[in-house]
């Protein structure tokens, strides 16, 4: 653990990559970090802009997109064309050496269609294998991959995967080579015992306090899957899982976030 | 000379994009390319396609198109999102370590905005800097680039650039460090004597027949803008370039092509 090298996984969530000012100010600092580091963007809304705009309906069920073939080529064309090379031109441009990166790229991020049964989700993948050694050649070369939320199955069918979960794969395999932190970042500034009162933002969140928040019932709801699959990202080698807003990626912003370790 | 690798830069026009199974018959011949390779593809009809049903007007000047905000962000999510990733995903499956790239990538490709006088083409890019360090790189690397018509000013902004120039941009620069052929794929067989009739296809063509078939206008129209920028490329470093069809690709096919040298 001591002779691991520090890597950081930014994710930023869809508010704030529909937001140009506070995209811009989210990509400096991932540009700022002194270390490997890697970023995952969401969709935010542009995809389902676009899906508007050519006539397709969003079919949900339970709560999830199903991806359709039309769905696909929207979704690749939003995340991995225009904002994945938006996102890459403005990092060069910060003096950043990024690539952007579906999972078909270098192979780095390999999945299997959802099976069918019990829900056709259609073009929905669940990741397989995250190709350490690629993204480790990379981080060692000084590049910093961009990744969006489209992966392959190896047989030339893209997939649609969701963000958070690839931010979580690749930082769960990566920690076999590093010292991973993730950071979840949002337009609020992290775990609040009260959602309204960003003073109440609670800035650290262990095992055990998290089963006493749980059972007073102040962590509830939407967290509640972030809080569970943070603990076990923690769970399985990642070093510290970070929650907070765009102003606090910056380690000495001084700006409160919310600390998540074992 | 004698000491370079050879590089083998396959350019697959929008014909062979658009047409499913002929584009799978390039792309395995091009995984098959035992040697450092590149693929640079252009963008077919898919971009007008899809810049119509948004309701986006094509506007030509001087029978070339006019980048506007709008048509960048088709292009952008036509060239490096659908068809970029489809052909990485292809490729992959074929186990060809394939990469996509826009220019805006590793910063591989930097262009200009090209000034707006005499006439205005909007957000067009004229390619200012090859970053061979970058694409050795990944060459040395066993990692065969596949490249899309985007490129970037280093400045943030993605600019629409021909894919014939980034060929031919690419071929030039990478000529320091590699024994360089082109292979302009297209659906026809090469350079004809009668367009109709493909036996009478020109195997090789030198600078002085070149002048000799110009004269007695058997080169004409199309073909001489074609003739002139292979000619340029060979003047500038490049061994060959070769006009064919996708069957031809295959230095065994036997099939007959049309081989340029000066």
């Amino acid at each position: 653990m001591a002779n691991k090298l520090p890597l950081h996984i930014l994710k930023i969530g869809g508010a704030v990559v529909d937001d140009a000012p506070l995209l811009q100010e989210a990509l400096q600092a991932f540009a700022a970090i002194p270390h490997a580091k890697i970023l995952v963007h969401g969709g935010g809304q542009a995809a389902n802009d676009m899906a508007k705009k050519l006539g397709i309906t969003p079919v949900m069920l339970n709560g999830r997109r199903v991806t359709d073939q039309a769905t696909l080529e929207v979704v690749t064309m939003v995340y991995a064309g225009w904002l994945n090379k938006s996102i890459v031109a403005q990092l060069q441009a910060l003096d950043c050496d990024s690539l952007g990166l579906s999972g078909a790229d270098l192979n780095v991020i390999r999945a299997s269609l959802r099976p069918p049964k019990p829900v056709d989700y259609g073009f929905a993948g669940d990741i397989q294998a995250v190709n350490t050694e690629r993204m480790q050649w990379l981080l060692e070369n000084k590049v910093s991959p961009v990744c969006c939320a489209i992966t392959h199955n190896k047989e030339g069918q893209l997939l649609n995967t969701n963000a958070d979960t690839i931010t979580a794969s690749l930082a769960t395999a990566m920690s076999k080579h590093y010292d991973v932190s993730i950071y979840y970042c949002f337009t609020k500034p992290g775990v609040m015992v009260d959602p309204d009162k960003p003073e109440t933002i609670i800035p650290e969140i262990n095992t055990e306090s998290y089963r006493e928040l749980k059972a007073a019932g102040i962590i509830k709801d939407g967290m509640l899957p972030k809080l569970e699959n943070a603990f076990d990202a923690l769970q399985k080698g990642v070093d510290q899982v970070i929650i907070g807003s765009v102003a606090a990626i910056h380690p000495e912003s001084g700006i409160a976030k919310t600390v998540i370790r074992r």
